[in-house]
């Protein structure tokens, strides 16, 4: 089959490679119909996560089942099925306790939490291909309608949107709330989209470009360019000087202030500043335990020097991780399916497995207004 | 003053009564600028709940705070308020937990729960006129923006908006669920517009009066006429014969058919039904204790035979009771301020306290419409 | 070989029957060392539930794993499990929420819900017997300590101790609350004993058996003999006056009054009268949505005619079912490990296979102290 | 009245001063029947935290209504009462929530959150004195037994106990859990007494001092002492190196190493080790937005560089902040009655307000076995 290969830093490749199989009873292969190119394939592209040459990339699939192992019995040959990207066994702790994001079993590391296309999320190909082979696969598909209606909403399922949503569950939005959210990345887009659909009362929205402010205002939230502003204080106004509600991290420990220098904490501060006493913060960008590659000395051991003892005196609770996408990713659905939910507006292009390579390179660019990219094989 | 005063069943008038004072140092008199009539005020007028003679109806109000006692530092002389109808302490045990349509002190008859305009509810003198006394203000009193801005939509908030908001709360609607909601009344209709503020992917709601099912077409309900159709098939064929996520009841004890017969477990019936195993139900419609009028022998004595035994086998919550107001009412009135509800889309009728007679009449036979009337002193 | 096996009411054997085997890639046999016998055992036996002649009985199981099919990783040969009663998918959406009491796909009738002994549970051999298939070994079974420690304590994970702890989950037990239990057999016990196990500071509970209610004693319960006095005027007093916050129904449709005579409606109305307004019941006594040998038309078609208008004017909330097992077995489990629990202090009786027969005639008619049974093939 | 007024840091006097009285209509007067020493009245002691000369000190605070306001009808005279340390308005948006500990109106500088006897909470003297005055005394009161019985349970309401049991709350102990305890002080000896009351099956506690690590032994809990042995290892492998479901932070930003060093960092790290994957951290231990007096210029700022890396990575849940009594109180008086709870077992010393100077000499020490010492003026 066709794939996008990792082949070295800035180096990728469209080529063919071994169809994936069977390996198993629980097994299903899938014909990948879309697969998304995420922010977070950026970091191995761009050399900062140890990744191997000649492992296929992508973890934002979904397609048609093409095959199923022995001891397949609720999917079906045909079904169309959206791929959570955290794969799960179904059966440990965690998994029981709706925790996918943190299998014990799935990744043979130990660690808990596995996953497509990333070494250290276990041996499991990415979806940037014709076909996929999925473990557990009664336990982590999803079924979808037949056909081909909301492809490019449906794909949102396998990740982002979920992300997004369990940002505003752990800020605990509810109706009637305010939410601050920090970071217009498809993420970033999709929390504040979720914060509305939790019942929102207004949600701010804080980035330095341009064009990703202006699609969140076209869902109703209120943006706040920060190369223009101190968010803080636009936060502060906007609430009457009572802070928000909620606030929502979907940024990360690369945060860099206007003039581009990275500053780990900085996302964090401003939470903690803008979110009222007794508030909630969610965080859904990606914090890592050790970053060797940092200039600083605090961020290479995973340390974030934030204001801790600000949050212990509001009161603010601090939730965050990886996102278990089973525990939303049916209500979503739903909602597309009902028409009250259509996250495909972020779509910035949709391109041929063939193109993934030029797509990768003027994504990392920010070029031509990418912001979203749908890959269809 | 000039007020709405119960006589005997089928005649109220409206006349001057003395004007309410300060009586303790907790206390607050309002000048109403509008106030409700409620389904709920049709009980004293039909003589279906024991009215003394000169009792000044009325529960849903609001208005600007003419004067405050000593004790009373949070409200000022000049807010603009919403009074939420449920009277509460605000010290006691179940206002301490959020429940205070459970207050333990508030009536004097030792019930939990008190309120205005009905002598159960305690010795309070209802807002249907130019002046109401509200104990314990400072606890009782939601501040509104100044003005007259929205004054047909905040109305909604002493008690219609959070009593259907609180069935879709006890019903767990959230993002995604499907909601069956059983009565297109007034409340009905809130609770249906709140499941959409609560997220739900798809609410069917059923009554037999058109008029009032085109209201929750308005806002994206499925409506169901009754008297057309089983209204539990209809909502199995719409959910895929998996049955809805959530049922809300608002309908209460005086349930009858399309012919008009009395059947109070009716409704409950069709709700676990059509509520899918493992779902929720909230019950909004008021069920009595006693009901000494009644026909049936098991009514009489608040017994309602319906199935309960397919409730513990689908293992289906029921919840149900009085809303407690102040639970909700900020946050609604926040949606409101921005622009996310407007609930005053029920209204059919707006009128002078003069025309209140008129207009109890009307609405008792549902006469020209009369669907939601708001009195203005 | 050897089991249990229905004939006809009142009419068991002990006898040789074809060893289970592997039927599928996600099977277990497990070699039984402890199978209780269950209350609920007594309906089939009594010729109350349709049991096909030639079913062997038996929902409580635990054992050591002897087989397993292909599918099978988590779970090996050797290991020492607790089979809950409820016998559960894993990848449906019931399942997915936790509810494994409501399984949608296990059941081949297409009712929510299987389990083992039962034909209406679907087609799966009970286990009081030596040997027992376990579909979804990986989701269903708990694992155990290795050895023969706690085996009394740890057989009753696969029912009762859940179950009873399911009544005070469902009655939202918590620290410092009072909780009133009606039933004092085997599942009230477990209810009085998860409710000090939640912290409770009381426990009232309700039986006419002074030998279940000296159990119930002997961990702190405080026993109300209603042969002797009236429960609710006990519990009143003993609350001074106020009621209890949580309430646990632990005896069921059958309930009967101390002269022996039916009344399906009497323990809720008792439950409802002794709960506080707005506070909590938990049903864990079974209701059933039909029951053709009732002598009451209500009760043949489910209905319960308790006094559901109290209900609602107490804002009392209602949640009863099934007990979804792994909800709880895992961290009941553990509780008896650090010797926290200890639920075998009701055990009656321990007998052979062989005795089995005796056993369920001698449990059925309360002879010589039977409350509990354990059966060691 | 005779008092312990803060003079300088190190210095104390117990003096006459000026009786306390009734100052607006909501307050009281409580005569002290029982004051404690706190671990936190050793910050302004030491210096540590800026208090004028003559302030009352003291917020553990019990005894027996002396004299009431004319708007106070909740609460008699000659009520034996407990005083919640966190002193709160009732009627603001955060105590409407139930966050009493961040009271919008109480304290004049705008500040959320008011208390006794520390000039940044509001001008509140404290009660180690023979009379307090309480504000807003119908809702802060809570009514304790009549008599003298219990009084060194009933003294650990009005702070260490119910926050003590927020730390396990925010941990989300349920029965069943492990708990990891860092800190044997008074509030982390009442974090493993209430994880043991919410049903953990074993709690780890972690500290250097002997004697409360015994007395941490006596309720049950393993006693960890890291002078002798890394916590973390000793609890990784007490878990089977699972990790603990739950950790309870009960020191704060003065944590130091066994030699004696400063570590502000240090315990929320460990914490971080021994808390599985989607576990929760509960931080009762004091946190500071600003400590001017620090060595560290990090924890000038309040800043506190922990590998919040391996937070998001492991998906942990992170709570902290003042405990709002109010919202536990009850409850734990309730067990108190019931002899379901004995917290003061952790007393080590009872003296008179004469003897309070050398009692805060050696408190502060920790000689002699100062743990906890209660003042009875």
């Amino acid at each position: 089959m066709k794939a996008v290969v990792f082949k070295a830093p800035y180096e990728l490749s469209v080529e063919n490679v071994a169809d994936p199989k069977i390996e198993g009873p629980l097994d299903a292969v899938i014909r990948i119909t879309t697969a998304n190119i995420c922010g977070s394939d950026l970091h191995p592209y761009e050399g900062r996560a140890n990744l191997d040459a000649g492992m296929v990339l992508g973890h934002e699939n979904m397609g048609i089942v093409e095959e199923v192992g022995p001891g397949v019995d609720r999917i079906s040959v045909g079904d169309r099925v959206s791929v959570p990207f955290n794969l799960a066994c179904g059966t440990c702790r965690n998994c029981n306790n709706g925790y996918t994001s943190a299998c014990l079993r799935a990744n043979p590391s130990g660690q808990p939490g596995a996953g497509y296309g990333y070494p250290m999320m276990g041996p499991y190909w990415g979806g940037q291909a014709e076909l996929l082979r999925v473990p557990w696969a009664d336990f982590n598909l999803l079924k979808l309608p037949e056909g081909k209606e909301n492809e490019s909403d449906f794909t949102m399922l396998s990740d982002i949107f979920p992300t997004g949503y369990h940002g505003a569950e752990m800020a605990m939005v509810a109706p009637g709330k305010s939410v601050a959210v920090f970071g217009a990345g498809p993420v970033g887009l999709m929390a504040a989209h979720s914060a509305f659909i939790k019942g929102a009362s207004q949600v701010f929205i804080v980035d330095k470009e341009p064009d990703r402010l202006a699609l969140a205002e076209e869902i109703g939230a209120t943006p706040i360019n920060f190369a223009d502003m101190d968010p803080t204080e636009a936060i502060m106004e906007g609430t009457d000087g009572f802070g928000a509600d909620c606030g929502i991290e979907a940024v990360g420990y690369q945060a860099h202030d206007h003039t581009g220098e990275e500053h780990p904490e900085m996302v964090l501060d401003n939470l903690v500043k803008v979110v009222r006493a007794t508030g909630h913060i969610g965080v859904v960008g990606v914090y890592v335990p050790e970053d060797p590659g940092a200039t600083n000395e605090l961020a290479k051991e995973g340390r974030v020097a934030f204001n801790y003892g600000e949050v212990f005196t509001k009161g603010i609770s601090l939730m965050g991780g990886q996102c278990p996408v089973k525990k939303y990713n049916r209500e979503l659905r739903d909602l597309i399916i009902r028409g009250k939910s259509k996250p495909s507006w972020i779509v910035s292009h949709e391109v041929s497995l063939d193109e993934a390579v030029d797509a990768y390179a003027k994504f990392d660019k920010r070029e031509d207004g990418y912001t979203k990219v749908l890959l269809h094989p």
